[in-house]
């Protein structure tokens, strides 16, 4: 038996043209807010692609590096207060200095849900944007119809980014949800109990065929690199046993990005 | 075999005498703020009892049935700014239009973690106030001795008041956790599971003798009434099959109260 590889292109595809109807009659408008590191600056062009493509806007500011918390706060109040200005991304990890900054953005252009009033919105399950890749994996589920109402959900990672969020997030979808880590005891006969797998540690190869079941849904938010290829928490010989899978690369990777651009839609609705 | 039976008293007595000793000299004060409602005025008086017996200042401030959400936040933002005030516990529920009230308390005063900012710092596992009542629910197990870490914590409920912060804390204390609720499949199967059981669903006699095992240690957070007493969720059988339980009344109910007070040095310690 092979599994149903559950690929994220055919969601993306649907997700953009819903999204460029939806936001290029708006004349909205998105400003990236970070420092001169060649990562973040990637990310940035790649992002102002993507939103081009929807037909939104999008700036970037870089930052002096000498810029202070206060100063990062003054700049990202005033595109808060700019009424030209729709949705803000925040460089992302910025060192513990720059905490106070997120504070800054106003919780109604916060893309990124790095606001504090953002964060207790999701964690309260109130209207709000939510954080980009736990939404993806949300999003793409509900896509091929796989219902987490009543459902196991194992999280393999605790991390701020995805199995915290996912965490709560699953949880609002009504899933009896359990988060395993470095310290779980028996993870394997855990993940097996699993109707859906998450998987986010960046550890190649750490899901193997006795984590899952001929029932598994397994999906993979790992990002690891094996030989300079980006490789998933998912060892191929579970593709040959779960029931389905998401791909990396190709899997909830691509969705990623889309929902920044959900978050953005929800932005202008507040 | 008999569970032993996990009193929150003695804990109750040494923490009352560590903060005692801690809070007396500080020349603490705290405020209630709330409606003329018999239930919280209750709260209030008994809350205030234990205050002044840990050498704690405490006033009350009754708000007048008309006043608006604007109206109580300009009251609780001068509690905010009056150095003589410490800690500030603000009426719980209210109804939704006084959300905002939530964001005027400073959060280096909010002993029930209500602000937005407390939140997120519960939800990142920062240093923090913390909500009383899974605080109890953690401090009480540390009382007895009984470590999180590595442990299978089952929590059955997921409300904002127990469930979902306990879940976030207990991941911070290194357990695995799952949080089941009204659409878990198998609950008992799922609870027999556990290292530790903590239930806060307010239906009594939900937790019974097959929803443990001879090695469970049982948490019973639970406020329901049966012919007019207070009853836990655990029903009486499982006293007879568990390892330990926490008694209601006497178990994590009376540490409650003791947590606001653990807040309170900790918003002195800012």
């Amino acid at each position: 038996m092979s599994a149903q590889i559950l690929y994220g292109k055919s969601f993306v595809d649907s997700a953009k043209q819903k999204l460029r109807s939806l936001l290029s009659q708006r004349s909205a408008k998105i400003v990236t807010v970070g420092f001169d590191n060649a990562d973040w600056q990637q990310y940035c062009k790649s992002l102002c692609v993507t939103a081009r493509d929807l037909g939104v806007q999008c700036e970037n500011v870089i930052l002096d590096r000498r810029a202070s918390a206060d100063d990062v706060c003054a700049i990202v109040s005033a595109l808060s207060d700019d009424v030209t200005v729709n949705g803000i991304v925040v460089q992302q990890p910025l060192p513990d200095e720059y905490k106070s900054v997120l504070s800054c953005i106003s919780p109604y252009k916060d893309l990124d849900c790095l606001n504090p009033a953002s964060v207790a919105d999701m964690y309260y399950g109130r209207a709000g944007v939510r954080p980009a890749t736990p939404l993806a994996v949300l999003e793409l589920l509900r896509f091929y119809a796989i219902d987490l109402d009543g459902k196991n959900v194992v999280i393999v990672g605790r991390g701020n980014a995805v199995g915290k969020p996912l965490m709560l997030m699953a949880l609002g979808c009504n899933a009896t949800v359990t988060v395993c880590h470095t310290h779980t005891k028996q993870l394997a006969r855990i993940c097996r109990g699993a109707d859906i797998l998450i998987t986010a540690c960046g550890k190649p190869d750490l899901i193997t065929a006795d984590f899952v079941t001929s029932s598994s849904i397994v999906v993979d938010v790992g990002l690891g690199f094996v030989n300079g290829q980006t490789h998933g928490d998912v060892a191929d010989e579970v593709y040959g046993v779960c029931k389905a899978v998401t791909p990396v690369p190709g899997g909830v990777g691509p969705v990623t990005r889309i929902m920044l651009f959900e978050n953005l839609l929800r932005a202008i609705g507040n």
